[in-house]
This record gives structure tokens, C-alpha cells and sequence, in this order.
């Protein structure tokens, strides 16, 4: 809906990690609009694009003079700005150590982690490494999983967008082992209509 | 100041990450109790505190009934636990989203990229990277830090204590490259008193 004051541009690219911002977007039923790039072409290497963001990374995010990068902070962010969809525990809200944890430990342990199982890399020393082992990241975020049926119990937040569109993408490329807290996570969040949306309209950009 | 319904525990050691997490609840004069622990001798793989943070790591903090782990998420929850004292930009103040973006950014980026290149290891496929390139990085804190005198300008936040502490032991165990912009900056911080103050409580806890 239009809401020229909370007006946000995503700067996009599929597939990528911006994918998900997208769901959040729809979810909040945000005024927004996309900026699509090509990454294959390397247009998030373009000037104008690393004065926004100097690394060349999707998603990022306008709000009138106001850029954010970095997906945790990029859904903190939004749900803060559409506070009354209740997505974003507030401050003094039992809930709100535990959303702001599991944000950051997406991007602080979680991919790092991911990256290094990939790529075949050792983690190094527990004490220098963001997250120790691999292992116990992957045990960490099904146990917290299991307690459902969302990442915080029972309230839906921000932070299942990140985590829902996360663990979808990294299980269907088999960077994930088979989990059920995990398999049955993904097909909860896949199911929600916000989300069903946004595949729909990414079906529908990808075929123009 | 006693304050029992804003009382915290810090889980802690040193030197350690967890460092400058005590300046922040110097800075905010918090009412706060540390549980110092002995990472050489592998305290923090000890079951009572693998059930607060699975991975072993500090800083990890409680709050009553509340643990947050992971460093970008503890400043952001201390900072707005003690919101009168004008560390967390609110929702709404322009300052926002940068105060987001470089918390996340610590994490997300900044780490990833220095543990990368003091393992001498390749940062990978530039899509798949939570950062890119560690040049990309470096660069982006010193063009952020040039605009001075605080990370986000004029008003000190809770983001400088993470990275005031950070840019300080990366650069004292030489892995940053010396640049003029990040040591003033570190100078600036070290100048604070609640920093020194930190400083001399922990040589005491040190020589215990």
C-alpha cells in the first residue's frame, strides 16, 4: 500500500540472499520497491551501487537518506519501521534478548559456518573462531527449532523470515543435513501466504 | 547503582571478547556481576554452560530469565535496556539504520574477513561470501571512521564500544593495517573514562 514516509528501495537479485527481505517486505504489506540487479554481470561492482554499499552486496536497503546493509540488520530494521505488524518484539518484551540473539547469530555463527563446511575449511582454533565448530551450530539452531512451532515459540517474528528463507535455500542445496525440526520449519514457513506471494512475484520477474 | 530488575550477569574472561562488553556496562553504570571463566582450561565447555550458549563462547549474558548471545546482539540489548543513557539511537532517529548496519556489519563482515586473512585463507566465490573482499572491508570501516569522530558522526553510541574495543586488540596483535583514521579512533576511545575504568577493574580481576 502507499505510505510515501516508510517508502523503502530494495536493491535485488536472484537468486540471492535479498530473496528473503523480499517476504519480509510482503509480509509487512510495505511500500517498497525493487532495484534488480545482475550478478552474473557484475553490476553490484557498478560505482553507484558501491557508494550505497562498499561491498557490492544484495540485499541493501534505502529509506530516504537512510541505507542499511547486511541482512540481520536489514530485517531489524523493517520490522521496527512497521512496528505494528508485531513482527519485532519491542525493548522490555520477554521476547526481545532472544530475537535480537537469533538475528545476530544468523550472520555472526551461522553463515560463517555454512561457508567453511562448504568450502571444506577447518574452523580453526575454538577460541579465534566466530562459532567453534560446525556442529554444534547446526545442534544449536535444530534445538532452538524443536522448541517451536517457530524460532521464538509460539509468535511468528522477523526473525522466522530470515531463518525460514535461509534453511529453505541452504537444504535444497544440500548445505544442510536432513533434519526433521528443521525439514517440517521450512515447509511451515513455505506455506504462509506473504511468503507463497513473493514467490509468486519473483516467478513472474524472472520470466520477463 | 543497585538496580535488581536491570541486574545482569556477565559470563566472562580475559582477554576475551568479552572485554568490551564490560566497558559498555561501564559506560551505562549498570548494575552488572561477572562469572569469570578460565577458556584455557576449557571452563566454557563445561554442560552448565553449554545450556546457556551451546557454542562455549563470551561474551554470553543473563538477564533473569533472558540469554543473549553473540556480541552485536548483547550491545544492542544493553544499550536499550539502559535507554536513558542515550547509547542506542531509537526507533525512528535517523541514526537508526546505521546503528543497525555497523553492529551487524561487526559480525556479518568484519570478523569473517579478519579471521579469513589471519588463517591465510581465500575468501571464496564472491556470491557465496559473507563479505567479498578483505581490502572491501577494511576500507569501508576507514571511510566510515573518516567521517569521525564516531562511527556515526558526532554522537558516541553503543557501536563505538564494539568496535573502539575490537579495532583495539586487532591492532594491537597487528591484524589491521595501520592506518591513521582507525588509530585516532582507538585513541579516542581509549580516552573515555569508563573505558580506563574497565581497564583498571580487569587488571585487578587479572592480578587476583
Amino acid at each position: 500500500m502507499s505510505d510515501p514516509a516508510r517508502h523503502v528501495v530494495l536493491h535485488y537479485a536472484m537468486p540471492s540472499r535479498a530473496c528473503g527481505v523480499r517476504m519480509l517486505l510482503e509480509e509487512l504489506r510495505a511500500d517498497y520497491a525493487l532495484s534488480v540487479m545482475d550478478l552474473k554481470a557484475g553490476e553490484q561492482l557498478r560505482p553507484a551501487f558501491l557508494a550505497l554499499n562498499p561491498l557490492g552486496k544484495v540485499p541493501t536497503l534505502q529509506h530516504g537518506e537512510v541505507i542499511v546493509t547486511e541482512q540481520p540488520a536489514i530485517y531489524l530494521y523493517l520490522a521496527e519501521l512497521y512496528g505494528e505488524c508485531g513482527l519485532s518484539p519491542r525493548v522490555g518484551d520477554p521476547l526481545r534478548g532472544a530475537y535480537l540473539r537469533w538475528m545476530v547469530f544468523y550472520g555472526s555463527a551461522f553463515e560463517p559456518a555454512l561457508i567453511d563446511k562448504v568450502q571444506g575449511r577447518d574452523p580453526g582454533r575454538r577460541t579465534a573462531s566466530p562459532y567453534g565448530d560446525h556442529e554444534r551450530v547446526i545442534e544449536a539452531v535444530r534445538a532452538q527449532l524443536a522448541r517451536g512451532p517457530w524460532m521464538l515459540g509460539e509468535r511468528y517474528t522477523a526473525v522466522d523470515v530470515l531463518w525460514g528463507s535461509a534453511l529453505g535455500w541452504t537444504r535444497r542445496f544440500g548445505m544442510l543435513p536432513a533434519l526433521p525440526e528443521i525439514d517440517d520449519y521450512v515447509t511451515r514457513f513455505e506455506s504462509r501466504p506473504a511468503v507463497q506471494h513473493a514467490r509468486t512475484l519473483d516467478a513472474a520477474l524472472m520470466a520477463a
